[in-house]
């Protein structure tokens, strides 16, 4: 640590605070107008932002071009949400001398923003988990500040998309400093560890993370950090479906494992299926078509990634089961072969997370070890299923019921990567996928995890924030004496 | 720890498993219909239950008769509460080929309780926070099963309370197992690190609270530790409403500081004020009226009391001002006083807590000053504030903004003791006042923090929870599209 990194993030959370007390007043519709202005100079950069992303990460252009729309898309509806005001689950109970348990004072809920709020880049998504990503959308459009730790393996185009990020803000009349980049790995030390700073996204490694979640903890004043750490997204694959179309199961597989060079934490890890043939299941995945392979975001996630794969490949009862073509810089994908009883054997391996282009096909002798293995997945970010209709060849509901305790989101005969930005959906789920089990990093429903609850009693009208007061005047839903009410 | 301890805990957390799946099903208006027998059985029980625990608590059985009404009210209301389903957040996204960022699959999430919950009773709350208080209310309407770890200071009081509990869930068709006692020291860490143990509710000492909190972080799958550790309270009376009624102020102070013998976690802890007349300020809390003293909940209570008192008392800047009559076994009451520059020069001592009859009086000579403690704060359950109206003697905006961010529930011209259950009720705040700051543990909202949001993408209808299946069979509110639908 330097004197000057210091300073930059001392500086940074200063100003950032300041800007979050001048505008924490600010109505929901006004707040969504910035988000508005920071996809809109996200899309007019899009000729200067995706050749620079491709530049420092490798991905296709195409890729990032739909990342970038994701980006922008997220930034625009997690604006909007916040107008009706549900994300504050406002509440008013008006003072109530025949309550139940005794005379009851008037007294208001509201959700407020946290303050600053730290954010970590993602290294495998440089727009939509990076710096104007879903944390970042999510804290401003609570009513937070965001002070960015880049990601050094984009650091060029964090500067560059900060830069329009100030620039966009500022025309849009929000206060200076509401949103900061700092770089290196102190000032992200710094960062987590700054009293003024009142939670942390972060989407990274499992070490990452946890030695981040760790520094959060030890505070004098411990803070919510929201860690998404990673994932292995087990498939579970009925005998049912397994009969009716395994040549386009193994093919969606193939494509999922392979998109990105498998650098997702929804990468499906392990796909779990009926014993067979060798050599057909060889085949089956030999025509299944992968994505095009290209360089993997840095050399060091390779090597990361080649010794994670040739470890899991030297465990007694796994093998490589055969690879795909690599080139242009990449490595080989890799598709590994494993029994049931082998993983039940060492059910930690089913926490084995190889961030690259390869994955295990587990092969069960008996559909009750669907339901064995399901049990003994860490928590996941996702789980998956694959069934027929009507499909009694396995007992599916266990299955789907084991697989929700145990996963953020569940899958039906689909694939998990790729995720959508909605109402309902959900990115996250028990530890070691994520440090923060109740709420999202994706959809809207990530906003209230960087609000407080704070309840207001007997405070006259004029002195409670605006969603509390009588009158009503951002016009946002309320639950009324435990009626709610619409905006 | 015994053998025979090791199989109590482990067999009450198995058969609160299988009770919690057998009963997950279960539609809230069916789940309510238990929760109002659990209080049906504590009223009818009432002159078993007060007597029991005057004896064991030495609290006056007026004030246990309304803890048992509180408590019998807390389990109705939080059961009724469910039946619209608003706590389980349900939305759904119908699959929409034109979404903004690209096609969008069916993606449907809900809240699903956590399974079973750990729940630690508090000392001072024999009912409302104990063996069917609030922790246990709001994972029971939730879905989860409760295993409670009785508090030493009324044993006799939670087998009692534990037997009706049974008799009454059986008798209402509740699977046997749902609720379960067990007793000791031990068996409280063997709870907290249950491998089935999804959740702990605790209420309780800070030192407790974080020795259990630091094993619920250390097991192999961290969960979350919703822990209520305690608060000073601190209430900041402005230089026009000490003007304006001096002598009500003082003699609400020592009302509220003096309840149940200061045996509140929401005691005030400090009442900070103009700096004027010694002989006056003895004067004011002479005339005002204590709370009838009885004997504390234990003589280690009490002497863990006194010990604190005196430790504050011997400060550098602190004096004790005056005692007020003790008796019958009781210790005196005891106001401190110190001035305002003395606790900015150690703030710290802002969180010493004394629990029992002791509070400080703090004087400022500046009314800057109330805004500089109020920045000094560590995290509060409930902070307050004393204004008149239109008051311009203190900048009281800063002030209930400075105090939001430090207290989970601000009051206005009141005295924190008595803590409504209602809708809008937020019992929780920054650490040190809890170890999660997101949640409450009084109220309906206590229900959210017993559930983890799954989401279910292209799953087919008859495979959904019933909750987001087309049919809403359980007729709740639900989130359709982006737009709140209500039940």
């Amino acid at each position: 640590m330097t004197d000057s990194q210091a300073l930059t993030v001392d500086a940074a959370v200063t100003a950032a605070q300041s800007a979050f007390e001048s505008a924490r007043g600010v109505a929901p519709r006004t707040r969504a107008a910035w988000l508005d202005a920071l996809a809109a100079a996200l899309d007019a950069n899009r000729e200067r932002l995706v050749p620079l992303a491709h530049d420092e990460t490798h991905l296709p252009e195409g890729r990032l071009n739909g990342e970038l729309t994701r980006t922008a898309f997220q930034l625009r509806l997690l604006g909007q949400d916040t107008v009706t005001g549900e994300h504050l689950a406002a509440a008013i109970d008006h003072a109530d001398p025949a309550w139940g348990m005794g005379p009851r004072p008037d007294i208001r809920r509201v959700g407020e923003p946290l303050g600053v709020v730290g954010v970590f880049g993602a290294s495998n998504f440089p727009f939509a988990f990076s710096v104007l990503g879903g944390d970042s959308a999510a804290a401003l459009a609570a009513g937070c500040a965001v002070v960015h730790k880049a990601h050094p393996a984009h650091l060029e185009l964090a500067r560059l998309t900060a830069s329009i990020a100030a620039d966009a803000l500022r025309a849009a009349g929000a206060p200076d400093g509401l949103f900061a980049l700092v770089e290196g790995h102190d000032a992200g030390t710094q960062l987590v560890q700054h009293p003024l700073v009142k939670a942390v996204g972060f989407t990274g490694s499992t070490a990452g993370g946890q030695a981040l979640a760790a520094l959060a903890a030890a505070r004098p004043e411990p803070i919510p950090f929201y860690g998404e750490l990673g994932s292995t997204n087990p498939v579970f694959v009925t005998p049912g479906a397994w009969a009716a179309r395994r040549d386009a199961i193994l093919a969606g597989f193939v494509g999922s494992f392979t998109l990105g060079m498998g650098q997702f934490c929804t990468k499906p890890g392990f796909l779990i299926v009926p014993a067979g043939s060798r050599d057909e299941l060889v085949q089956g995945v030999t025509d299944a078509s992968p994505v095009p392979p290209h360089a993997m975001l840095s050399p060091g996630l390779r090597a990361g990634f080649e010794s994670s794969r040739d470890e899991l490949a030297a465990v007694d009862g796994f093998e490589v089961l055969t690879t795909l073509p690599g080139g242009d810089g990449a490595p080989e994908a890799t598709v590994l072969r494993a029994s049931a009883a082998a993983l039940l054997a060492r059910p930690e391996l089913l926490e084995h997370e190889m961030f690259g282009p390869a994955s295990v096909v587990v092969e069960y002798d008996d559909p009750a070890q669907l339901e064995q293995l399901a049990a003994r997945i860490g928590g996941q970010l996702t789980a998956g299923v694959h069934a027929e209709d009507g499909d009694t060849s396995a007992d599916i509901p266990g299955l789907l019921r084991t697989l929700a305790a145990h996963a953020g989101r569940v899958l039906w005969n689909g694939w998990p990567t790729g995720v959508t930005v909605s109402y309902a959906q959900q990115h996250g789920g028990p530890f070691p996928a994520t440090t923060a089990p109740g709420t999202t990093s994706v959809g809207t429903a990530a906003i209230a995890r960087f609000l407080h609850p704070v309840a207001y009693q007997d405070v006259p009208d004029a002195a409670l924030p605006a969603p509390l007061q009588d009158a009503n005047p951002w016009n946002i839903s309320r639950r009324v004496d435990g009626v709610l009410t619409l905006a």
